[in-house]
């Protein structure tokens, strides 16, 4: 079966560098998996993409050696098998706030006896290979997103979810959970400290820790802390802050040549 | 008749930014119209775009107050009068490089008697407004693009043909067919002087003159030269040289981690 | 951030007038919003619309100053969240049968503390504004759906829900549910009745009321009881409607033209 | 081979009854078919429309027994064998303005030896049937627009060319090409003059005449000066017009129930 | 309203021949339903397809005789009934383990008294006919998926469940959820029999069994033991398993001519 | 740059094997691509489906290493280079029937000064190396039909055209354009005698001969007769012939059960 290069990047004590897909265009997608990032992931929950566009994005990335997960919009059993069998490697799961969450999600990414997925890897037959459904249940990687102060509460109970690989924090909504003003590089101590707490379990409980960065000076700080998972914005707004930089300096140079 | 931005910066003296749109989503058509543009063609030559996906990305645009342009695929009228019909308030058409070819866009471009340009606006004068039909005329700005050697043996024919009202310079094309590397900033010397020689012959005849770049640096200096429409790159460049150093920056994080 | 039409009407002491998309098609809608619509519901339930080309909707909508809503198939988190990702300033929910039915809807369209929606308004923020997340929970409207005989049953605890915006009645699955037959513009004693109920209770409640109509007049009847947002027929039945009218008249011409 | 009905018709002396595709739906086509229209024709040139969507109408239409023609954007054979291959039953070709426009058009709609329309009716052999290629020849209508004074000039020659089956007046662009303002029910006497000159031409050549309307008025005074084939406005203007006068009398009960 | 062919023939005490699909594409789907199915399902769940594209297939369908069914992702009322408004003739719930799963899924079929089905038969009645509302609830055909060792244990309460009119056997999942090797053509004894208690089941509960095949011989098997409605492997394998063994040949046939 | 696997089997001395897509979709062809094929052609010609489709189509083929290539609709410089800057690494036109029709063929498929293709190969960079500007004139592979009388009379002036690679000849279209009944495995003694007579003509210019066969026996015939490369049927109608013979086999065993 085809590698899944987050399992081989913490295999050997790396952290795996993850872009982040809101545009719902497989040609963007391949534009993305040709500039670096180890991983890809289609977001179907805030990113403007279906299941059928995420499809033709996992086909996209499945050009080049980046591997292809997706965030689902809910933990729903429909929307993240049929992730599944279109050859997402790996699944990000909003809200996930109580071990019955976690436990719900794990199953609903694994075959019996360790799961209920239902059986039809009809894309990921294609990409994983002719061994799929033997192997699937130990290369794909269930991430639970640890994104509320319920969730931090229930940290431990959640981390300890037998077949849960890995958890992504969401420091977006884990602020706002917490009555606190939203950011992706949070500096309120708060939310600085619930990150920590919670990369902390993951250590204990020997479960990968992911989280989403608004900067590659935060993605830094966050490997240098001992995540194993850094997403840098999404690709939407890599574009917008680019273009809004470049479009601003020629503008100002085209007005002053009207000044003129 | 909803203003052609093109034709008030132009009365204004100034020079028109115009970002290009090479990916096929109407959702980071309208991410890139909130970056400061203003105008924004959408390229069914060289991008992987269609028709029917155009028209969804010249809605996108028409959510903000960016003038929607095309560069068609040829100098053809089937596809150039479908992008006019669909809102397109300029068209940029490739590889004009005769009188006759220059004759015939115009004539595409203009309902008669100035052309032959066939009734039917049937999403343009939604967004343009019921008064279209009278307007479109003066409204509607034509591009021939100069980007052959022969074009530029023929730069004064071409740029008194009636009705044209801009050309658009292809830096790439225009290098390669004088047997030249190609670049979107040209510091080969026969090329730098046949922009010039292009450019200076715009002047003369009165004929707006724009130019794609590859830069920033190179757009600023074409609008010190006097161009009247600068383009940096596409979106999809942007996007993929902003995430390329942003990944290389995070991934060497990365890998010192690992070494440590 | 940009205005919600529907409150703006409201608070004049106005009735909405909102049309219906059920044709999956943004050009279809950007049609439908050049006809004086105050909003524009996009039927993701009955409607031949999925959530993908629902973004493409709101982009047309979002080309006019009309407010787009939708109607999501369920009162299921997953999909609402995206649809108010992509711009809703309204969900219509259907079948709210309870008060733990109406809390989980409201939940679901509010940030915390007001309910669970998670952060991440990718085309919102493009749509409404960059203070979106902080003043979405003030802006967007929920409709809980009223077109059930135990609804009608709990009608007072669901209009009391904390958060609870408006209702929207189905004459429909109202009248089927009380073992009657089914119309957009209800005769039967018992419907009339159970709309009136449920107007007065609204009242009662201080939450606005709306309906689902087949006619102008039944609009205008409507409008005259005192509803506060009135939906006529959808643009697949308006054309329908047109269309077989105008072919009927002109096929007698032709017919009567043979039979000479 | 499956039946055209405008050549079923034509043969009863019946005049065609054709509605309009403007909006690139599927479902719109399909409401469109139950309406009671004889043939409906696929404006793949005005409308918003490209072949690949124009596919999935024909497709639509095809659940009905309505038949499926298409406007081609141009005289081209590339578009027009393609849609024929996808199944049209017939082809109306904008601007035929000479003989030999004529004569490309006719011999792009023909397998040899009658023209030269290359061999491979993907769909066209599942919707006509296994003896489509046998068939197609004498099945297959082929349109001449005659909407230009220069094709009025031409009119004998054009309606003199082998194998023309029809032709179509597009009353707005040959008002524009004589100098007049445009419009689907002319007035102008020039306009309606020029159009009794295309009918006397057609009948004296046996080719069928046909014309685009604005109204249900003017197609039964079309058809009772003897054309053999009227269309009516569009989806999309049938929609907006009923639309805008549904909103406007519902407003209007609004707006007064407000000042009350 | 139009008949559902597997009722017709269930009534003839015939056995349905099932195509099934998933390839998203509305033209395959017309090509499949040339080929001989009495009906063809849409798989939602394993198939690479979403609800758009779905419908696009149900109107490839509907241009033939032949049924159309889907298959949905999962027992979810908001997915079950926009598949029904699309004019699905017949529903395949997947992961029927109980009887409260079963009654959930009939109850979403159904109009009420039936069930809670909400009416909005969009494109159903276009499809259907005029009276699909009133005989819809006789004509769509529930089935439950009974593939787990669960839904084996409760076979006798599933199979009672009111309004349940057939069930359909996954043999994939069956096998893995009773610890063995998945296959569509299990030869496994304790699958076997499994098979055969269902069956046994379904005629001692007048409710009609369903069984997917990976082969003609397996399918004609299954019908001698007394099944009512076969699958054959999908679209994608047909297609697969013949282009392989094509390519194969002619492969060899090249290899030798090189080695010539 | 990535190898084209046409030219790497031609310096071998082999055959190309080579499959057919005219089913627009993505997924589709990707199984296509898992059946061991040395190339698939997307067939914008005859097939369903249009640049936008092709696209994600050459997408999901790349997830391979088998050579994407596209059959044009029509030798027209607008579609040619679009495919090519989609990354299609071969053209096949329709319809090459003079040495001028060739030298236009071969002159779009190339950069300067061997031909007049516009510089931007937006997805054919990312496909085929950043070397891809320098290398595409000697990678890229143009195929001219030959697939009429008068090309036939013409074959020598053709293939002696500069630049020009290879041939394919279109059996059912000579058929037609001789007089003669079309048929992808012809027996007619002056077809037989004409593809021999293109073989032999190929031979002594030096140019590969490609040839579009409906059965493995007869692709396995021209083989061994020279040709360089080998069509064998579409998918579409792979599946067409599979799925009929398999249902007609479980068909008769359904009616022979009810017979009993």
């Amino acid at each position: 079966m085809r590698e899944n290069k987050l399992r081989t990047i913490w295999k050997q004590g790396g952290c795996v560098v993850n872009g982040w897909l809101a545009v719902p265009s497989s040609f963007c997608a391949e534009v993305m998996a040709h500039t670096g990032w180890d991983s890809l992931c289609i977001d179907i929950q805030h990113g403007m993409v279906d299941f059928q566009t995420a499809i033709s994005m996992m086909q996209a990335i499945s050009t080049t050696s980046v591997t292809p997960i997706v965030r689902v919009p809910w933990n729903e059993p429909g929307i993240i098998m049929k992730c599944l069998d279109a050859g997402a490697y790996g699944v990000i799961c909003p809200m996930i706030n109580t071990r019955a969450d976690a436990e719900r999600l794990v199953g609903t990414c694994r075959y019996p006896p360790a799961g209920f997925r239902s059986c039809g890897p009809t894309r990921a037959a294609l990409y994983g290979g002719s061994d799929y459904q033997a192997k699937a249940n130990e290369t794909v990687v269930a991430f639970a997103m640890i994104e509320t102060a319920e969730a931090l509460a229930n940290v431990d109970s959640i981390l300890s979810t037998p077949g849960l690989d890995a958890i992504f924090i969401g420091p977006n909504d884990l602020a706002i959970s917490m009555g606190l003003a939203n950011s992706l590089d949070p500096t309120e101590s708060k939310v600085v400290a619930a990150i920590e707490q919670i990369l902390a379990a993951c250590k204990r409980h020997g479960v990968k820790a992911g989280v989403h960065t608004g900067s590659a000076a935060n993605a830094k700080a966050m490997i240098a802390k001992g995540f194993d998972f850094v997403t840098i914005l999404s690709e939407a707004r890599i574009l917008a802050q680019a273009a809004t930089a470049l479009v601003a300096d020629v503008k100002a140079a085209a007005a002053a040549a009207v000044a003129k």
